[in-house]
Formats: C-alpha cells, sequence, structure tokens
C-alpha cells in the first residue's frame, strides 16, 4: 500500500511531467524522434484464424507452404479432344486424319479407361488427361463427322495439357508472412485446400471527444456549441487504417469524467479528442502521466503541436487537438501508423503521391514541420489560403497536402514538392 | 400466349445467336466496344440515404449546400485572453501592461457580460469571444498576477479570432455530387448540422460458380476434383468495388439448374463463373440468350476471350472463363468497372500505376490485347514466364500486370510500359 501510493506522489511529483496549462509548451519533440519511438515499441497484435470469405483486406501472420499439388492431375487447358500427339503429324487441311472417338471426359467425370492408337476423347477444359493421350486438339481445329473426329491440324506432345503441380508444387512457399491480401490470394489459398487463414488481429480502438462545446453529430449546430465532427473522422480513419469499427464516447470537460473515459477503455488504442492543448480544461495529459506514460507532449507541427502520445498498460493513447485538421493531423501522423503496425501493415503514408512544382511559394519556419493543404491546378501546386487549424473545409476542398521539412523555411515557387493526395 | 410462345421461338431460332459450342467463336468482340456499351448502358443506381458513421467510401449522390455558418459566432483560435487590441499595443517585456480578469469563456460556456477597458477575459480554443472584445492574446504571452493578467506583447484586432463563417458560409456548396467521401468530408458533413447522407445504392451482385470439378472452398482437392477458387476472389473484388457481400452459389454443369440459378437471380449484377466457352458443357451463353440478351460473347482479350456479356431485365450478366486467371482479367476488364459505375464510382482501372522500362520482350498477337503478368525486378519490369490462364499462383507472384494493346505485335525490351499494380 505505502509503495504504492509512494509511487504515485512521486508520479504526481516528479519532474518528468512539466504541467503546461496557461503556460505554454518548453520544447516540442521532433516528429521523427516520435515516429521512431512509436516503430520502435508498437508491435503487430497476435494472429487470429479467419474464414477467407471474410480475410480480404488482412495481413497474413505466417507464410504459407503448400501441402498438395495444383492441380492434382494433368488436365486439359482447351476444349477439344486427348490423343496421342504423334499420330497427328502430318495432318493438315488437305490432309485430314480421322480418329474413333472412344469417350469423353468432363471436369470432375474422367475417362476412366486409356486411349489407344486412332482413338480420340472429347475432352472438357479442366478435366482430367486419360491415360494413353498426352496432347490436347483444341475443338476449333477438328469436326465430329458422323460420330468419328476428322482433324486438321497436327499438335505436339503435351500440347494443351496443364501439368499435375504447374500452379502449384507440394512444399511450395506461396504467400509471406505480412502481405496484405490480394483478391486472387485469397483464390490460391482456397485451391491448396485452406479454409482459414492466420492473420494479425485488428486492433480495437476507442475514441473519447471531450469538449462542453459540442452537440452529437446528427444535431444541428445551435447558440455557441457546434457539432463535434472528430468523432466520424477518426472513426473512417481507423477503419481505413484496419481497425475494427471504433466505439465513441463523448464526455464532458471535466478531469474526473475525462479520467473515467481514459481509464476505463479496454482497447489497443485510445484516441482522446481534446483537451490535449495548454488550456486550464486541458486535463488529459496531466491523466496519462499520472496513471501511465505521457511519452510526449507537444510536437514541433503545425497545425498539431499539442498533440501527445502514451502508454497506459498495454495500451496506446494519443492526445489528439481538437481542432479538427489538427485533428487529422496528429491521427495521420501518429495514431494511423500506429494502428496500421498493430494490425501488421506498413507505417507508411497510406496516400498515393505525386511530385510537381509549386505555383506560389509556402512560408514555414525552422524548427517544425508544416503540414499545408493544397489542390492542384492545372499540374502546379497551390497551397490553400483559408487553412487555420479550424477549418476543416480546407481539407475537403484540397487534393491533398506537401510536409515542409523541419530544417526549411519553406518552398520557393517553381519547387518541386511531393503532394500526398487525399483520394485514392 | 401465343405472341409469347413465338417471341421465345423467334429468339430461340434467332439468326443474332451462334452457338460456339465445339465450334469456336466466329469473331471476337473488341475490348474497347464492350467497355463503350457498358459506359453507354450502365447508370448509377437510385441514392438511398444513410449515416454518416456508415458513409465513408461511399459516392455522394447530390450536391451538399450548408444552411448553417460555421462556426456560426466569432470564437478564440488559441488559449489565451481576449481583449480589445488596442489597449495592447506598446506592450513589451521592458514595459509590461496590466489588465483586470474578469471572467472566463469557455467552449460552449461564453462570458455573457462586456469587457470594458482595462478588462480581460480568459479564454479558451473554441470559446465565444464576449462582446468588447476583438482579439486574444495567446496564454504563452502573459501571465497571471495576484488575479491580474500581466502582458508582455501587443496583439493585433482580430488576431487569433476565428470569425463566424470562416469554415463554411451559408449557401456555401461544401461538397459536389459523385464525390467518394473522405474521412475529413463526414466531418465538414457533421460540423453543418447532417447526420444523413443521401448516396449512391451499393450495387448487389450474386456470384454463380459453375463446374462438377469443383468442390467449396475449405475442402481439400482429392481425386481428380479441385477446390472453387474464384468465389472467395470475386467476393473480394466485388467488395473492393463497392458492392455489397455478395451471394454465392454453386451449381452443377447442367443446363437446367444453371438456368434455374440465372434465372432466379434479383440482384443488381450476376457473375458466372465458368461455362461460357465452346465446351459441350458451357451453357450459358445460350441461357443468356434465350432468355436476355447476350450482347457480347467471346473478347478479343486473352487469357479471357470465352467472357461474355449481356442483359436480362434490368440486371447485368457476366460470363466470366472458370480458369482463375481469366476470370480475374474478365473482371476486372467488365465487370469491375460496371460494379463500380453502378455505385456511382469512376469506371477507371482501381490500380495505381507505375511507367517502368521492359526487362524483356513481350510477344502478342494484333488483334487482341494482352494482359500479361509481370514482376518489378529493379525498377524493370519482368514478364513472368509461367502464367497461362490456369496458374492463379502467376497472379500472386505478380507485382502487377501490362497490357499489350490490340495494335501491337508486342513491347520491346527496353520500351517504357505502364504496370498497373495490384497491391494499393
Amino acid at each position: 500500500m505505502s509503495q504504492s501510493s509512494e509511487t504515485g506522489d512521486s508520479r504526481a511529483a516528479g519532474s518528468s511531467f512539466f504541467d503546461v496549462r496557461m503556460r505554454g509548451f518548453r520544447d516540442r519533440a521532433d516528429v521523427d524522434d516520435v515516429l521512431e519511438l512509436l516503430s520502435r515499441r508498437v508491435r503487430p497484435l497476435p494472429p487470429e484464424t479467419i474464414r477467407l470469405d471474410e480475410a480480404f483486406g488482412r495481413v497474413l501472420a505466417q507464410d504459407i507452404v503448400s501441402d498438395v499439388a495444383v492441380p492434382s492431375f494433368d488436365r486439359a487447358a482447351m476444349d477439344g479432344y486427348a490423343l496421342h500427339a504423334e499420330e497427328t503429324f502430318g495432318a493438315g487441311s488437305y490432309n485430314p486424319f480421322d480418329f474413333a472417338i472412344i469417350g469423353e471426359s468432363l471436369p470432375g467425370w474422367p475417362f476412366s479407361e486409356g486411349v489407344r492408337t486412332g482413338e480420340a476423347v472429347r475432352i472438357m477444359t479442366g478435366a482430367p488427361i486419360p491415360k494413353g493421350a498426352d496432347s490436347v486438339l483444341q475443338a476449333e481445329a477438328a469436326e465430329e463427322v458422323a460420330g468419328r473426329l476428322r482433324i486438321r491440324e497436327a499438335v505436339s506432345p503435351g500440347r494443351n495439357v496443364g501439368h499435375k503441380g504447374e500452379d502449384i508444387d507440394v512444399g511450395a512457399v506461396i504467400l509471406r508472412a505480412n502481405r496484405l491480401l490480394r483478391p486472387q490470394d485469397l483464390g490460391v489459398l482456397a485451391s491448396i485446400g485452406q479454409g482459414r487463414v492466420a492473420v494479425f488481429r485488428r486492433p480495437t480502438v476507442s475514441i473519447v471527444i471531450t469538449g462542453d462545446e459540442l452537440l452529437p453529430c446528427g444535431s444541428r449546430p445551435e447558440g455557441f456549441r457546434i457539432v463535434d465532427s472528430n468523432s466520424v473522422m477518426l472513426a473512417a480513419l481507423t477503419c481505413r487504417d484496419g481497425a475494427l469499427p471504433p466505439s465513441v464516447q463523448m464526455v464532458p470537460d471535466s478531469r474526473a469524467t475525462i479520467e473515467a473515459a481514459i481509464l476505463e477503455a479496454e482497447t489497443d488504442v485510445l484516441l482522446v479528442s481534446g483537451g490535449s492543448s495548454v488550456g486550464q480544461e486541458d486535463h488529459a495529459p496531466r491523466i496519462l502521466a499520472d496513471h501511465g506514460e505521457l511519452a510526449v507532449h507537444g510536437m514541433a507541427l503545425r497545425p498539431a503541436s499539442p498533440a501527445g502520445v502514451g502508454f497506459l498498460c498495454d495500451r496506446l493513447v494519443f492526445l489528439l487537438p481538437g481542432n479538427p485538421v489538427s485533428c487529422l493531423c496528429a491521427y495521420d501522423f501518429f495514431a494511423g501508423p500506429t494502428i496500421r503496425r498493430l494490425g501488421g501493415r506498413s507505417m507508411d503514408w497510406p496516400y498515393q503521391k505525386r511530385r510537381l512544382p509549386l505555383a506560389r511559394k509556402i512560408v514555414s519556419a525552422v524548427g517544425r514541420v508544416d503540414y499545408v493543404r493544397v489542390q492542384i491546378v492545372g499540374e502546379k501546386v497551390e497551397p490553400l489560403a483559408t487553412s487555420g487549424a479550424s477549418i476543416l473545409s480546407s481539407t475537403t476542398r484540397a487534393d491533398g497536402f506537401v510536409l515542409v521539412a523541419r530544417d526549411n523555411e519553406g518552398c520557393a515557387a517553381g519547387e518541386e514538392v511531393q503532394v500526398f493526395l487525399y483520394d485514392g
């Protein structure tokens, strides 16, 4: 008891926590350092085994080795006639050869006898090649006349035959761990008899929205209250990044309610929107420092400087500014890569990129990364004029964003920059 | 009765249907003509109204005009102190000015009185600017001393104030119809009080898998039977393209069962896998011609030449070859763009593209489009050696594909080609 109480006291009084409320950040963390911290401390979640029809877009947790050959028998690759190729040599338009049709081989319904000299078996794509035959003459190069086959083309041995194991050999590694499963991967897994597959578990996420001025989504803004826009945006972002549908909770701006919401969350990731900055109602950093680890608070990043990152038991906690552009920016910089990593995905940006010249200069400041919303007009990059942290419509009017590196004072007109495109 | 029977007869005997079974295609349709036909005949489905938290990745069915201003009041853009800017002019580190703190304005909790000369109001980001104040001095530039405010910086009028309507003006068109909704779009919609949104309905899809040789997904291949790989692959592809989860049915290779499955499907789109070619068990084209319209059968496309496209009442029917690579190719060429279009999306390829030089030549034939699986090795494009229509693993080993245009005999080594990348 005494020990744990001491620990609690020492944490609360510890010099590691600097209360920024109404004083401002002493210094701000470098974005790259935060990302380095996250990539060091975040590991994919344990695997789970799921059905193939749920596996599209999931991430393989282990290598897949086939214990069967696909196909497991020689089969026709065309519709036509199975026969012994050597017997067709010399056949041509002016020299047709005739064969006796002794039966047929259909997919799933093999012709069980052998094929001898002068004989052919009608065969459909995918059907087993009967014994004695070594090739398939395609249907269009022959005709059936009074129950006999007349061919006008020679065929070479092995022609139009799909050989046992030609798709997949026994023992072949067909897919590697960490692969984001494609539609066709599911087909290949089905073909080797795997109806289930081990993938990394999807992260669970709680979203806690703070702010007494906020009305829930679906309300009409009225008086001095605005409608919460961060919860639907964050839920969509976590969906994009492979998380399960999150739980969303709106709590009043009091230390007790925010503390309860943070401590009660039992998900892999907790996103706290609002109350992360230097205002007197900004309780979340203190709560995280008291109960867990406030690893970073204050980023050298505009417009998301009041963001924070911490740990609470095994959970990752992201303190996201309430201003919606800052919230989007802080999510995309820190929470997004973390959620993707937990689900076994890449921490890289999920946006397509294009390199294009700037139509106008961008002014930034040395010492911080700038997240600048831009439009692409006539293959040139136009920074948006109206783009404060609270102007969420800047991110809907924009085609994407440009990042100005921390060592840059900005970018000159005409300079080629990398644009991250909001649309896939 | 008699009329309808005549119509049925005339259709069955109609010269428009050429039965290709065991004879081959007379001619094959040009891929571009088929796409042109589809873009002419396929229109987005009617809209439906859904909740914002279900709207990520859906397509807007109408322009969105705001009937509110966001914000609907002037508010603080920083934590700090609301005051009258003119009174701060001349303040500096060596010339601090003092103000009386007469109250505070919090988000959702405005300060209801006015601010007079010599007074300031403590204010948090997002809180309403009280009457009489016109700017916010940020918290870090001031300190509270014995209940009074001491400032060491001047602030200009309007500084750190977010003005009414600065994000969204009344009457502004904030999003246009046909937009694929981004996470931040949902936030903007929430902020103007829209809890629901009209989007194009998602297409419904039935998948009918034919082939007596097929075992259902989850089985182990045995004897002369293989496991159906097309249903899980097609289901994932339709999911990617915005359809609702499809119904899947496996039917035996008989005219009656396939006919029943085709006629009973009541979805917007019907995908029939297998039985589309020139084999005697290939019933689907005949069934479609008898009951609806077999618009195209046989494509100038390798490996998907036995594909077909048709219409049955209001439904779109795609006859996809059973060979899995052909199935993937035919889906991606014809069914995919159709499903995307029905849901209001773009018919363009859903793959990212890169232009890179070929490491080795690709041999094709004039008169058909070739779908060639390739790997990217050291920034060069390597066509895969083993890549028959039945080798689905070629599409998992490949990084993407190259299309050889119908007028080309192939592409030379070193030539720059466009690669469509399977992975996003």
